[in-house]
């Protein structure tokens, strides 16, 4: 593999809470931060006791600032959970119920717009939130409700985290996953957090995505070479496909995606059965017929799919720092070979 | 002064957050808890970040608890700082001012109707929330999103700290105390909390008292004997005042009132600068002449005030719960010699 030194290009992340962000944690050397731009899922997002709540943009914000905790992928690392805990005595000593609390209906549709569809009361909080956590959320919605957009938000955090990428959320309006299952519909966090995953999954639903618009940022971000890291294609990627412009967008620019799979192999996560339920293969050749936009492909060494498509391979794994930057140089490559 | 026993006669404190919360803290061998209830003030109340912070409740609600700060009389004692430490570093970090941040106008009469007119964000959070304190905020608010009215809410979270004390707050509308000076009308937090009650005060005005009504439970507890501990009696009293049907049940029932001044000097707080204000006498002068509804009071013995009422006199300083229990006793001889 040629070592490929981008460093004066422009590149575009796709990422959703957990393989673009590991790609991203060894992609510097590779694709400069000031020259990267991350564009983050905002499906997952929920609004939990009054507060937006955004997985995706918090773990680059924090992978970006030094402070993620790179066991989980999520939150802050020694993060205290004070304010959490007390949520779970005082729930359980009025004789409240935990779980999942959505509220009413009229609720889901009332209240912060970017909120719609996925409000919780923070009652017996059904998410582990810790506390300089909660300082995020709360900073964000405050500045959402003094009237700034999530984009302007999000590089207001990124400035306080000290961030040397760009972050962007997907959009500006309210797109929410929601998982239809025999039972019920339920949002992706309750079938993910509160259900671990476990509920048959009949269909996934991007609800809004048929109103939510890419913003002038993300438009200008898909205009460069976009790379889409070893994230779920479903419930990463799917809901900013939604997003009205953002799949036009990439159809128009180079895109280069790392798999997730290793064939039929899933790394982590709940992709084998929303791909499944979203109609197809849980595998390589899956994502491949998923992502009819990509122009090349990064595989692992040992995944023989037959693409159709250019493919770079190598080790796909990332453990460490030093195995996302040996992806992060297949990316370039496989840039290089799509352009 | 008589050992008055009062355990077969229900009575009824009007509280802000510290006179009469210290009262209470040394009244149960006079005031069995059992047949106690407590009205606070809400006109103090904010939303803080999208939490609705009801400081005279949760006073209330910690001394019942056995979990109040009595160093300060609000907070949880030994409460971590976690989340409001991360705040005010966000803010700091990304260069956001720190202060009052009012949401925008009409954002001030939308949302949750309870927290009319006081409607704060979170950003650079200007009121000290501990982290424990703030699972109380986050869980009451979540109960009130999900369709429950205040009282309904504090009864539930009474039972989660564990309260021998029936606590009410005085309405389930909102009522929001502002201070209108010479250059601008703030919310009395802003006053209080980050001014340190140092501006001019031209008036007070209880804004949605016209249109706040008496609860049910409020009403009943009325027609029980009433003691209004040595609270400010226009920022802790005036509220319910304000609140429809409040003031007419005070001219109905026996009420005393604990004097927070010794002749014109006051114990502590604000309470001289708003009685003046408000066209009293800052003194038990003052007080008297504003609270016509007061059928006996407890002065100290150092307050030679002429009151025209019947007065019951003990040393009325509360630096303990044995201070507090000697002035619970003239308090429940000055409702015997009311009745």
């Amino acid at each position: 593999m040629a070592s490929v030194a981008r460093d004066s290009c422009m590149v575009t992340f796709l990422s959703g809470g957990t393989g673009t962000p590991k790609l991203l944690a060894g992609a510097d050397a590779t694709f400069p931060p000031s020259e990267t731009t991350v564009i983050a899922n905002t499906g997952d997002d929920v609004e939990l006791g009054g507060h937006l709540v955004c997985p995706d943009l918090d773990t680059v914000l924090f992978l970006g600032g030094g402070e993620l905790d790179t066991e989980t992928w999520w939150g802050i690392a020694d993060d205290t959970a004070e304010t959490h805990e007390e949520l779970l005595a005082v729930a359980s000593d009025a004789g409240m119920t935990a779980g999942p609390r959505y509220l009413p209906a009229d609720a889901q549709t009332s209240g912060r717009e970017i909120a719609r569809w996925r409000r919780f009361s923070g009652v017996a909080e059904f998410m582990h939130i810790g506390d300089r956590d909660r300082a995020v959320h709360i900073t964000r919605t405050g500045l959402l409700d003094e009237g700034n957009s999530l984009t302007e938000v999000t590089s207001t955090l990124a400035e306080a985290f000290g961030l040397d990428w760009r972050l962007l959320p997907m959009s500006d309006d309210p797109v929410a996953t929601l998982i239809h299952t025999p039972e019920k519909t339920m949002h992706f966090q309750e079938f993910w957090v509160a259900e671990g995953g476990e509920p048959v999954v009949d269909a996934v639903e991007f609800r809004g995505g048929t109103d939510a618009t890419a913003t002038d940022a993300v438009r200008a971000a898909l205009s460069e070479p976009v790379v889409i890291g070893p994230s779920n294609p479903v419930t990463s990627i799917g809901p900013m496909r939604a997003v009205e412009g953002i799949e036009a967008a990439l159809a128009e620019t180079t895109v280069v995606a790392v798999s997730p799979f290793v064939e039929d192999e899933v790394f982590s996560g709940p992709a084998a059965k929303l791909m499944e339920a979203s109609g197809y293969d849980a595998s390589t050749a899956g994502v491949v017929e998923a992502y009819p936009f990509v122009d090349a492909f990064v595989l692992d060494g040992g995944d023989g799919t037959d693409v159709g498509r250019p493919v770079v391979r190598t080790d796909t794994a990332m453990n460490d720092a030093d195995d996302a930057a040996r992806v992060a140089r297949a990316v370039a490559e496989a840039i290089e070979v799509a352009e």
